[in-house]
Order: structure tokens, then C-alpha cells, then sequence
């Protein structure tokens, strides 16, 4: 669910001298700046972007470093819940915050498709607005390229990342250890179900929504409980199966789940099994799963359920020796079966 | 003109489960592990990367940073004189050094469509693996999204970039002065008509070719000078004149240029004339434009000299207080004419 409110008044649609996105308007000429100057900058717009050199220029930062991308190309761009720049926006601040750093900084490449309406391109970088605000971060540096029509499919969005890893920590797959506790933060599969019930037109008596937020706020939380936490994923892409497979296959140890501690909404579930398809394996764009020391486990656990993000937050698994590098799951009644890599492509362009 | 020189040992074409990108290759699943264990690692692998988490973890940084980023969406991918593969390379390790920074870490984003053959996009990434030795840095980070055929045309990349900027060295547009001069490092309009002349089917007795290249080294020779340089940025979409334009509005100052000192190759020339296209707003992917102070001009004119990136290089232009926010040039008889940014799209799809 979208954690954003939107001051739709700070933002209001420019007008423009065409309504819709022209292959002159990535050109580096008079258009390109028209766009820049009345729906970039109004929304985005800071001491460093509003430099408007090619690059921008960042404070030495107070430690080491994570640098982050992530392109985006989900279909539909508005779905349930969100839309293209939030998720955006989300994806990458999520991905320098699993490694424990601060996200400070974002660029943002955008691809645009000729013909796209400005007033879908304003209502999604106004999201993203907000989705950085929210966060915390800061839009430092961009690019537009327009594409002809039929080169792109609406827009594409690249955002990448720059955040401050605190002196001394080190969230590494490397740094998991057998006994090893594996929480997660909340319900799984909700985005993917959001965006494959839109696309394949089914309907629930309440919409499923994308659950896209920015999860550093809890992982700061997490981190202030002083507990060790030895690594730290979102489960995007492939969902929670395949961050779990990445796991055991880095470390060469096992990992165990349990499948009743799994949280999975109803009405998610619901539309999985009609679809065919295990919401193990389906994108989250705003939990995480974390490795803790099974000692700490317990009060990283309710730092999690005291943010409005972990609410739903369960230790579901934990590593193990046996069975090296697979991934296992208990069903309730006490029978194992090894948790597989998927293969193909369950859910194209979900995000 | 591509400066690399390829090692095709190297990195050997990897044999693949498919020929083609399949939608599962961006999944996030064993195809996605099969493409990056095969095609991406052996290229650009090295300790950062290797680490293979979803963020790079850096070294704190020796001083400010310079931040970039830049999507690549040209059409066609391979053209005369490189593809686009070292195009992102170079074009980002650009934008980055513009600021005097020295480039460091690169981030790489692909979006591949469905189909594209295996060993095209092998042949991009061997070619960005090249252009990153060659400028000296290494690519820690990555993300590939596929999209359902029909969706992108080929392929799109995405390049940030992350570089250090020396303590007290200010390069900025803001610093540009009444009596500067304007440098320009070599030919103008090299790689938008090397694009042009192939799409059009156009045929020279000697191809023109990009002069696609990372211009860190030039400038770090440039930097050695001592020589006070105010302003710095490589002519791309839009080209030179766009460049100057955008600096003339910012400073609110006046620019003047000598036609007759502008370097343009005969076939260049050539070129622009049968397509109805000014040279001065063609696209350049390794040339730079310096604002210097006058009295360092022609030392930074001999350092950029003695690069082989700058044999041709010129002083062609200065900074007057006439004619503010404007754009003018002299032609050969003395007459004065306005040099206007451009409005429409010339040359789309050119970086």
C-alpha cells in the first residue's frame, strides 16, 4: 500500500506547448528545456540539481559507500497502489538500505515513448516527488531520451543510488552462520498479484495494491536495536523463493522455512491460486528478509512489528547445515520439500 | 574513432542455453543467474562486483563526489567507429570527469527486448568491458530488466557514474568570465553524422566514423596545467551550439566564435550539406568544450595538443559583455550572425 499523500497544489500540470511527449523534447534543444524547466524542476528541484550541470556535485561523504541501479519497466505503468516512479523511487532507495547505509542521494534516466500524454508523465513524476521526500532522499542528477513511437513501451525509468554505510557494519550474505534466524517483514506477493490482477482484468471485492514503499525507515530501526543482523535482502524479482536461493547457494548452507508462519493475504492468495502461481515466487517491492543472529532475532523482530511497515513481521525460518545450499519448507503437517530456483518467467515487466 | 582495441580471448562468446533473450533472462531466476554468471561476469567482473549483492560497497572517497547519470538509446546499436555499449561507458565517464572529477565506479543498467540474439549483446558488453579498462574504471554494479518483443528496440542502456573531485578545483558554469576563452578539443559532428550516414544508406569513400572516446585522460593532462578552467562540458545531443547557448543563458554573458577556426572533417562536411544539417548542432561523443581564463588559454591548448584526443584541438571563441544570454559567430568576411539553440529534433535516437 502507498504510504504517499500527494500535495497535488505544490505540483499543478504546466502548461506546455504540446500535450504530449515529442522526440524533440529529448533533444538537448529549446523543448528539452521546457520540460525540464516545468516538470522536472518544479517537482524535483534542490540546491544540487538546480546547478543543472552534467553531473552533480556531492559533500564528501562520512564513510564508505553504496552505489546502487535499477531500471524499471513494469506494464501497466499505473497499477493498484503506485505506479512506475514510486516504485522507482522505492526500488533503489531499498537497495542501498539492505546493505545498512543511510540512501542520500538518487539519479533519475528516463526513456520516454513519443506521444506520451504530459499529464501521465507529471502525475508519475509527481509521485516520485513525494516517494523521495517520504524517503528522505534527494534527486541530484537526471537525463530524458525520447524514443519514436513503438521503440518503448510508454516509459522506462532508471534510478540509481548513492547512500553512507555507517563505520563498522557489515550486512553481507557473508556474514550468515548456521542457527541463523530469517525473518520477514510483512505479507508477501503483493505486488506482483497487483499488477497481474490489473493486466489480466480480475477483480476482488477490494483491489490488491502494490505494497511499493521505502523500507529505510524500519531498517534504521532495525539497526538502532543494536542486534546483529547479518544480511539483508528485499525480495523483488522471483520473489522470496529466490532471494532465499541466492542465499543458500552463496553460503553453501541450508535454509529452512516454515510454511504457517507465512504471511499471505487472503485476497493475494485467492487471486494466486486462480493464476496458478506460488506467491513464493511472486515480486514484493516493499518487504525485506533478514538473517539475524538467532540470539538477537527476537528484539530485531519487534522493532520491525513496531514500524507501520513490519506490522505483519514473522521469523519464519532459519539456517541450517543439512541439505547445503537448497532451500527447504515445512508444511504444517511436518513434511519437507526443497524450495527450487524458478526457471522461466512467471510474471514479465512486473517491475 | 574507437580507441579499443579488443581482446577477444578474453571473453569468449559463452555457450548458452538459448541463442536469444528469452523474458526469463531478466526473472530474476536461473536463466537471469545463467545470463550473468556467462555473459556479464567474465566481462566485467572484479572484487566489487563479484560480491554480487545488490549494492556495491565502496571505499570512502578522497573528496567530493561527482554524481551522473545517462540512458543510451541509439539506433542502430552498432555503427562506424563503436556500438552502444562504449558509448555508455564513455559518455558517462565524460559527464563525470566535465567537473575535473576522476571517474571511478560505473553502474550499469541494461533493458534487453526479447529475442535479441546472444552474441550482439555479448559483443556490447566485451566493447564496455574495453571502454572501462581503457578510462580506468570499474563497473561495481548492475541490473538487467528484459521486455516482451515489440516493447524496446534492441536494447537500452543505462550508465551512472561515481567520481572524486579534488580538493579546491571548482569547474562550473558559474565561473565564467567577460575575455574567457572557448576551447574546443578536435571535429565537430563525427559521431551524430557516422549515425546519420548509416541510417540514410549514405556512402563516402571512407565511412565516417564516431569518434566516440573517454576524454579523463585529456582533462587530467589539461588539469596539470594549472591553467584556470572555469566551465567544461563534451557537445552531445545538440552539439556545440546547444552547449554554448545553454552556457550564455546561464551566465547571462555573451559568447562570439570564429567559423573559420572550427575543425570539421571534409566528409563530415560533406555529409551535412547532402542532409540539409548544421555541424554545429550534430552530436560529439568525445569531444569537450573548456572556458579558459585568457592568459591560461593557450597552455591548456598545447596540453590538449599533445593528447592524441586533442590534435585538433582549437581556441575558436571567447566570453564577451555584447549581446547577453547570445550566441553569435563570425564568418570568414567579418558578418556576425545569431547561432539560436535549436527548437525541433534534427537527428533522433543519435546517443
Amino acid at each position: 500500500m502507498s504510504q504517499i499523500t500527494i500535495d497535488s497544489f505544490s505540483c499543478p500540470l504546466p502548461i506546455m506547448d504540446y500535450d504530449t511527449i515529442q522526440l524533440a523534447h529529448g533533444a538537448g534543444g529549446k523543448l528539452s528545456a521546457e520540460l525540464i524547466d516545468k516538470v522536472f524542476m518544479p517537482c524535483f528541484g534542490n540546491q544540487i540539481l538546480d546547478k543543472m550541470e552534467d553531473q552533480a556535485v556531492l559533500e564528501r561523504p562520512e564513510g564508505r559507500l553504496a552505489f546502487t541501479t535499477d531500471s524499471f519497466v513494469v506494464s501497466p505503468v499505473f497499477f493498484p497502489g503506485g505506479n512506475i516512479g514510486e516504485l522507482a523511487v522505492n526500488g533503489t532507495v531499498n537497495d542501498i538500505c539492505m546493505s545498512g547505509a543511510t540512501p542520500l542521494y538518487l539519479s533519475v534516466g528516463f526513456i520516454l515513448e513519443e506521444g506520451l500524454p504530459i499529464e501521465e508523465l507529471h502525475r508519475i513524476v509527481v509521485s516520485m516527488k513525494a516517494a523521495a521526500e517520504q524517503a528522505g532522499v534527494r534527486i541530484v542528477t537526471g537525463d530524458t531520451k525520447v524514443v519514436n513511437k513503438g521503440s518503448c513501451d510508454k516509459l522506462f525509468i532508471n534510478t540509481s543510488g548513492v547512500g553512507v554505510i555507517p563505520e563498522g557494519l557489515e550486512i553481507s550474505s557473508r556474514r550468515i552462520r548456521p542457527g541463523d534466524k530469517i525473518l520477514l517483514s510483512g505479507t508477501i506477493a503483493d505486488h506482483g498479484m497487483a499488477v497481474m490482477t490489473v493486466r489480466e482484468g480480475l477483480s476482488f471485492q477490494s483491489a490488491i495494491e502494490s505494497d511499493t514503499a521505502a523500507l529505510n525507515g524500519m531498517v534504521a530501526a532495525m539497526l538502532e536495536t543494536g542486534g546483529q543482523i547479518h544480511a539483508m535482502r528485499d525480495p523483488t524479482r522471483g520473489g522470496v523463493a529466490t532471494t532465499l536461493n541466492e542465499w543458500a547457494k552463496t553460503t553453501h548452507l541450508g535454509i529452512r522455512i516454515q510454511q504457517n508462519r507465512l504471511p499471505v493475504r487472503d485476497d493475494v492468495r485467492g487471486a494466486c491460486e486462480i493464476l496458478g502461481i506460488d506467491p513464493l515466487y511472486v515480486a514484493n517491492e516493499g518487504k525485506l528478509l533478514a538473517v539475524a543472529a538467532p540470539e538477537d532475532a527476537e528484539k530485531i523482530l519487534l522493532a520491525m512489528r513496531q514500524h507501520p511497515l513490519g506490522k505483519d513481521a514473522v521469523i519464519f525460518g532459519e539456517v541450517v547445515e543439512d541439505h547445503p545450499g537448497k532451500v527447504t519448507m515445512m508444511n504444517p503437517l511436518g513434511v519437507e520439500r526443497i524450495i527450487d530456483m524458478p526457471v522461466g518467467e512467471q510474471l514479465p515487466r512486473i517491475c
